[in-house]
């Protein structure tokens, strides 16, 4: 991978950071955050600002440009990545390393003074601004709006934001109408005394009018606004997309309707101008219901004592909860991902002796698999489909210049997951195709230790996920080991992979309680730079525990994996496990062998289920 | 304990809130914060105007009175206690619960539209200052600093300020002068470009000035606040304190010195009007660094321009990290007071069956063995001698009125410790002077579960200690049991029994990563309302732990138990246990015999080394 030479793209930003057509006044300093208007962690080619004008192309990252320097801060999934698409006008800001500054320390030590900092009011969420606003203010600087984004202005070859048809969801996938999930966010609306509520989550949008599309890749969501009223409904949406028939009888846009359920389809561009509107007719103490991660440029223009924000919308945590039809949509989507890799692994078995086959013909081959599914839409995510060395760079996606051949001497990860429209999937395997070293077993089990210690976790009703964190990294603290990435996110139903409110990890954000219908993703790792990595992934439900007491009449929680495919256990040195933890796995793969071996036969997958059958042999602990 | 009878108080308080000697206009609600104005936690008799009020004296709680109404916020630790001393005016907020509105919340929700809530300006935070006047004010009312205290207007035999003479500590005891604290100290201010820091918590100061005082029970700290600048201390104390010949020699106030680190001496009461008119001269850049817990009437006197707000001043995070003469002297500290409590217990076992014991007697006789110890001073906290259900009410203090006899049917909760002139002590046993039933050697076991994982839990440095909460809880959790208190609290070095900024707690705080030298307690515990209560709590201190391996160079910690005192291995069921497990209750025995076993012996303490040989013979487990 070499790094994009971004020597004249800066000149060209930094000359237009002064020019009047674009600034009122010059600005010493650009931002441009990850995201695109709605906030979201997936974007649209026309939206990947930050990686046209830095290179480096990993789905989270904050550019900064002065007039003399570039820097650009990511997580520790992306600190191998992000330098090696980065060239040397560019400084990697190692977030979550003790003497890496944040941003707005950066800034505050190498702006002159009184500088002006810009942003394009749309991308920044509002918590963002507020808090960078605050922190350059009081070292004497200041936080503009640029209105015309300044990356456009030089990206001449710019995509057009994508426009797909839509795909409507019946109830046997979503469980419930879109007329249902209104009432009951009106509901919502009533107990906090809001008048409106303004969702710009491309996610939300649709799951509230059960609508998916594919605007943004692997993400079924189309670009939309919705604003809702206590007696009104507005979709703000581009094009003809609502011209379909079917479209249009899903939302009952010809049927005579009760008037509150009647949806005023109007131009997504019109958003900032309708709800400028619907502030000036609004009375002393009626609200407008938004997230505080919604966009500067939205939140602004309610007036501040309209304003109700919340870290999470109505719409967001009853999402997260699944309802009977969703889950068992994800149960039928995670059975189909498990059969697709069994055929993967069993292919992967005999033809990696051979020398054919490379990170990115495995990644091809696992999507042609999962395509000869039923309901399959997409995959989920890019693929990362590492070996050896490259499986240290925790979201790394194999690209020519890097791609290397799986061999019986190393390591191979598999992270990979795809949208049916059942469910969302997302599964991580690390597997090794000759013989493993007592090292890589012995890092090996105790990511399995801690995978297991979060799977059968048992906790109170109403715990957050990040008190489950250090459950997963117990085993590997013992021994001086870590990983650099949270433990869960997470996972939508045919939605993004990634999604809110809840989670499982050390950074203490503002995760709601977990709670049964939630689905998260238990996956912790180990990855040793310029050698391998590690990582067990399985989906899991969020369900209700039996225990033998029961404290305070709380009641408790556990999970339950979704996810059904086997781990290697030639991985696994076993005198390293519990008792407990050997009869997890052997639990776990009669599960798999059971359900997904059942799946395969009635698929007529005869060889990739006598690899089930092998690979879910049980394993003995000796005393 | 009969609940205090506040009719008339409270009727007299709803006066004065109208009246126009104490307030502009009308206040529709009053604020009674628990701590005084230096936000401490343990307080003066002059200062418990919550307790006046209410009638609740437990060490944390918040009260507000409305025109129509009166409510009390206080946490788990208290739920029972607080019911128990309140009579029917009053309304207890359980805070932790789901359906616990906050403060406000509630008020929103009672005051009727356009009030005015008032507060003492003094007491209330900063931090909780903008939390509550944000709120409020985005519901339509305004919270407003009442400068006259109005429960001091209807306190009419309210004690005096208390003014006791201080004590000096030298090198010894401190490892660090105060001239060489000061000095680092202005050089963490250089670092962070402030001119000038105030000191408003009273253990900061003493820290900072290695005096101590008897202001406040338990807590060897006197009333008093500093101003460091960078080349001036200001020392704000009342009195003629500083009269003393020794206290005069130890801050040099009489002594040629270079003119920065010349003491001025000023009147406690005049520290606002100084603290203005140092804000009057400060050039436009010039920052002021404040606790952003200090009050807000200190910080609102500084210009938000000049502000530099932290959640912990240097010299709290300073305090934390004991050095070498620090540690060594809590180590001394903890060694005489298991001395003392192996001699209680013993009296104990003897003593209880002869039915003659009390909570208040057992309470007196552990007072009594700790003051035969040299360099005792006080206690650190107010013993917690509580036996059957008593111990069930987390910080219960046993008064004649619920004052009950220890025998061979209950648990005895102990929870207790001492000011030593080399440091503090905090300790928890929960004995059984009979047979103790299944169930509770059950639920005992499960406690000591957790007291052992976090106690021999093997993290990265960097760690923050609320990620090692649900350590403590997972063997109660997989029962479907749990506690409602916080794992462990920073212990201070002959101060605070409590201080920040370190803790395990589920409550995610903004705590400091934990690093060697710290000390913090580790007390998870058990409790069954109108049963019994159970904690097992040592005092341990931080230190690095060897590890196989070095992820990212990073280091490792643990933590060595101080605490020294026998765990009753009468109450563990072993089966219960793993090997590891006993194991570590076997090392810990050994510790205990061989280090208090001598000290015993050198002071001729013979049958209670008897005792404690006993109590640490080693406990098998079969396979």
């Amino acid at each position: 991978m070499s790094p994009k030479i971004t020597t004249e793209l800066l000149r060209q930003l930094r000359q237009v950071m002064k020019s009047s057509r674009y600034v009122a006044e010059p600005i010493q300093a650009y931002i441009v955050p990850s995201g695109d208007a709605h906030q979201s962690e997936y974007i649209a080619p026309c939206d990947c600002r930050r990686a046209f004008i830095s290179g480096f192309d990993g789905s989270a990252g904050t550019v900064i440009i002065t007039e003399q320097k570039a820097a650009m801060w990511t997580d520790g999934r992306y600190f191998l990545q992000a330098a090696q698409q980065m060239d040397s006008n560019w400084t990697l800001m190692k977030m979550g390393l003790k003497d890496t500054p944040t941003q707005e320390d950066w800034l505050v030590s190498v702006l002159p003074e009184g500088s002006k900092v810009g942003v394009d009011p749309f991308i920044i969420p509002a918590d963002q601004w507020k808090r960078m606003s605050k922190a350059l203010k009081s070292a004497g600087h200041v936080l503009v709006p640029v209105k015309e984004n300044l990356i456009d202005a030089i990206w001449m070859d710019r995509p057009q934001r994508p426009c797909k048809p839509l795909m409507t969801l019946d109830l046997s996938y979503t469980g419930i109408g879109w007329k249902e999930k209104i009432a009951a966010l009106r509901a919502k609306m009533v107990e906090r005394k809001v008048l409106w509520l303004v969702v710009t989550a491309l996610d939300e949008v649709s799951w509230l009018f059960n609508l998916r599309g594919s605007d943004v890749e692997y993400n079924p969501v189309f670009f939309a606004y919705a604003v809702i009223g206590t007696d009104t409904i507005r979709l703000f949406i581009s094009g003809d997309r609502t011209a379909d028939p079917s479209t249009r009888e899903h939302l009952l846009l010809d049927s005579a309707l009760e008037a509150e359920f009647k949806i005023q389809v109007v131009p997504y561009e019109s958003v900032l101008t309708e709800l400028q509107a619907i502030c000036v007719g609004l009375s002393p103490k009626e609200k407008v219901w938004l997230s505080d991660k919604a966009s500067y440029a939205l939140t602004e223009v309610i007036p501040k004592a309209h304003r109700y924000l919340t870290p999470y919308t109505p719409i967001c945590i009853a999402k997260a909860v699944k309802n009977t039809a969703e889950t068992e949509g994800m149960r039928r989507a995670h059975i189909k991902d498990a059969v697709a890799l069994c055929e993967l692994f069993n292919w992967l078995e005999k033809e990696v002796p051979k020398g054919s086959v490379t990170e990115v013909s495995a990644a091809d081959k696992a999507e042609e698999f999962r395509s000869q599914q039923n309901g399959f839409v997409d995959l989920s995510f890019a693929t990362i489909s590492s070996t050896g060395p490259n499986g240290a760079i925790i979201h790394y996606k194999p690209v020519p210049e890097t791609n290397r051949a799986l061999s019986g001497n190393e390591i191979y990860l598999l992270d990979s997951g795809a949208q049916y429209k059942d469910g969302t999937t997302d599964v991580t395997r690390t597997m090794h195709f000759g013989t493993p070293s007592a090292y890589e077993k012995e890092c090996f089990t105790y990511v399995l230790k801690g995978h297991i210690a979060v799977s059968a976790a048992i906790f109170p009703n109403g715990t957050k996920g990040h008190l489950l964190d250090s459950f997963a990294r117990s085993a590997l603290w013992d021994c001086g080991l870590d990983y650099l990435h949270g433990t869960g996110h997470g996972v939508g139903c045919f939605l993004n992979v990634h999604e809110g409110p809840c989670g499982i990890s050390y950074k203490t954000f503002a995760d709601e309680p977990l709670e049964a219908g939630m689905i998260v993703s238990d996956e912790p790792g180990y990855y040793e730079d310029e050698s391998f990595g590690i990582r067990i992934e399985n989906v899991v439900l969020v369900i209700p525990a039996k225990t033998k007491y029961n404290f305070s009449n709380r009641g408790s929680l556990t999970f339950e994996p979704l996810t059904l495919v086997p781990i290697q256990t030639k991985m696994i040195s076993i005198p390293l496990l519990t008792h407990k933890e050997c009869d997890w796995v052997n639990d776990y793969h009669r599960k798999c062998r059971e359900v997904i071996g059942a799946e395969l036969k009635s698929q007529g997958r005869h060889e990739a289920l006598q690899w089930l059958i092998r690979e879910t042999e049980p394993i003995t602990k000796m005393h």
